[in-house]
C-alpha cells in the first residue's frame, strides 16, 4: 500500500520552553493517519526564519504533504510567512484575496488596518490563501514539486476548522482511497516482555498493520498491556478483518499459556 | 549570555499517528530551559533505525545536549539503543551494569531473563547506564564530542526521576550559573494586533529577554492576551528585575492610551 509521506511542523518558542503541550500536533497526526498519509515526522521550531527555513526545507524535501501551524499572528514574532517565502525563494506578497479575507475580518470591529493586522495579508507570491472561518490570519497554501505545503496558524479552534474544510479538500486527490481502522485489546497478567514473542506471532496475520503494546500497570507485579492494532485496506470492511486477525491470534495465544491469570477484553 | 544548545527527541510510531500527546516533549522542554539550556529543536520520529540514525546526526551535529525519550522497552519495536549504537558506529554490547539494574529488578518478581528482557541491558559499548527508580529499563548516558546524549524511558512516570536524578546532575558543568525567571501579565481590552507595536517598545527595557503574547479572547470583541516575559541572569533577583522592567513599561504604554477599556494584572 503506498502511502503519501507526511511531516507536520509546528511553529513557536513557548513550544520550545515547554508552555505548551503541543496538542496541535497530535491533532494534525492523527487527521492525516486516518485520512491514509505516513507521518514520518513533527518538528518543533522556534520563532527563528533561518531556523524555520531549514526545518521547511527538509520536510520538502522528503515528503508528500507539509503542513506547519503557528506564527501567523500580527505580532513581531510572527514570521512563519516571511520564513515559508525565504525557504522557497519566493517573494512576500500583498495577496488581494489575503487582504479581502482580513479586511472583512476587522469591517464589523472598531479596530483599523494597521500594519501589524495587513501582515497578516502578505503570502508568498502564488500561494493561495486558506479561509480562517474563526480569526482574522489566513492560511496558505502552496504546491512546491511533488509536496503539497499548508501553513495554518497556531490557535487551535482556527487551525481544526482550516484543515478539516480546506487541507482535508486538498489532500483528497493524492491519497489512496483506503480505509483506516484501529482496534484495541487490553490484556492483563501478561507482563509486555513476555507478550513481546507472542506479538510478534500474531503480528504474522497482518504484515501491514501496525502493532503496538504500550504498558499501563507495572510490569511484572499487575501488568496490564494496552496492544493497539491500526489497518489500511482499501474498504472498512476489510481494514476491521485484518485488525481483528491479529487480536484474535493474540488473544489465542494469550488464552494458551501466555500467563495463568491472563484475560483480555477486546475495544 | 551564553546558553548550551538542547534538541529534544521523542520516539514512538504512537506520537505520529496522534495516539499520544507529545507530553514527555514538553515537560523536558521546561525543564531544560529552566535550568539554562536553549531548547532549538523538538522532534518527533518513529520506530525505524534509519529514521531515529538520521535525527540523532542531526541533533548531535547541531547541539551540546541530546535528551530523547522511548523505545527502550522489551518489545521488538523497541530499537533506540540499536539506533544509537548505529549512529555512533558503536557496537551494542550486554552492560555489566545494566545487566544488574535488570536483573535486580526482576530478582523479586515471577519473572525470567527472557531474550527480551536481556535486550534492556544491551548499551551502545562505552555508554552509562541511566538507573531507572521506577522500571525495568536503565537510560544510557553517552559523550559525543561535544555533546551528552541522555537517552530515557518514555514512560512519564520512568523519565521524569531518571532526568531530575540523572541527567540535571551531569548538566550541571555545562549549564551556565544563570536563573531563569518567568512574569506575565493579562492584558484585557487591546487587541493582540494593536498589543503588538506596544510589545515591541516594552520588550527593548530587555533585549535579552524572551517575550511573547498569547492572545486569550476573540481578536477584536473581546481581547485578552496573555503576555509572558523570561528573563535570565545570574541572580534570580536580577532575572526577576529584568522580568518586570518589560512588564512595568507594557503596563505604562497600555495604561496610557493603549485602548479605552485596558487592564492588567501581573501573576
Amino acid at each position: 500500500l503506498y502511502k503519501p509521506i507526511a511531516w507536520i511542523i509546528t511553529i513557536g518558542n513557548e513550544l520550545l520552553v515547554g508552555r505548551i503541550v503541543d496538542t496541535n500536533a497530535a491533532w494534525l497526526a492523527s487527521r492525516l493517519t486516518f485520512l491514509g498519509a505516513s507521518v514520518r515526522r513533527i518538528v518543533t521550531v522556534g520563532d527563528t526564519v533561518d531556523d524555520i527555513v531549514a526545518v521547511l526545507r527538509d520536510a520538502l524535501a522528503s515528503s508528500d504533504i507539509v503542513v506547519t501551524t503557528g506564527g501567523l499572528g500580527p505580532t513581531d514574532d510572527d514570521i512563519t510567512m516571511e520564513a515559508v517565502a525565504a525557504a522557497l525563494n519566493l517573494p512576500l506578497v500583498l495577496n488581494r484575496e489575503a487582504l479581502e479575507h482580513v479586511s472583512r475580518f476587522y469591517s464589523t470591529k472598531p479596530a483599523e488596518l494597521t500594519r501589524e493586522r495587513l501582515k497578516m495579508a502578505l503570502l508568498p507570491l502564488g500561494a493561495k490563501p486558506i479561509p480562517n472561518p474563526v480569526g482574522a490570519a489566513p492560511g496558505a497554501h502552496v504546491s512546491v514539486g511533488r509536496s503539497e505545503l499548508f501553513v495554518l496558524p497556531g490557535v487551535p479552534r482556527e487551525m481544526k476548522p482550516m484543515f478539516d474544510s480546506y487541507v482535508a479538500d486538498k489532500l483528497k486527490p493524492i491519497l489512496p482511497e483506503l480505509c483506516v481502522r484501529e482496534k484495541s485489546v487490553v490484556v492483563k497478567g501478561v507482563a509486555e516482555a513476555d507478550l513481546a514473542p507472542l506479538l510478534r506471532r500474531a503480528s504474522r496475520e497482518c504484515v501491514s498493520c501496525y502493532v503496538k503494546s504500550h504498558p499501563k500497570g507495572h510490569e511484572a507485579e499487575s501488568p496490564l498491556v494496552d496492544v493497539r492494532v491500526l489497518a489500511s485496506a482499501p474498504t472498512c470492511e476489510e481494514a476491521d478483518a485484518m485488525a481483528q486477525r491479529v487480536i484474535g491470534r493474540l488473544m489465542e495465544l494469550v488464552g494458551g499459556g501466555g500467563g495463568g491469570g491472563a484475560s483480555s477484553s477486546v475495544r
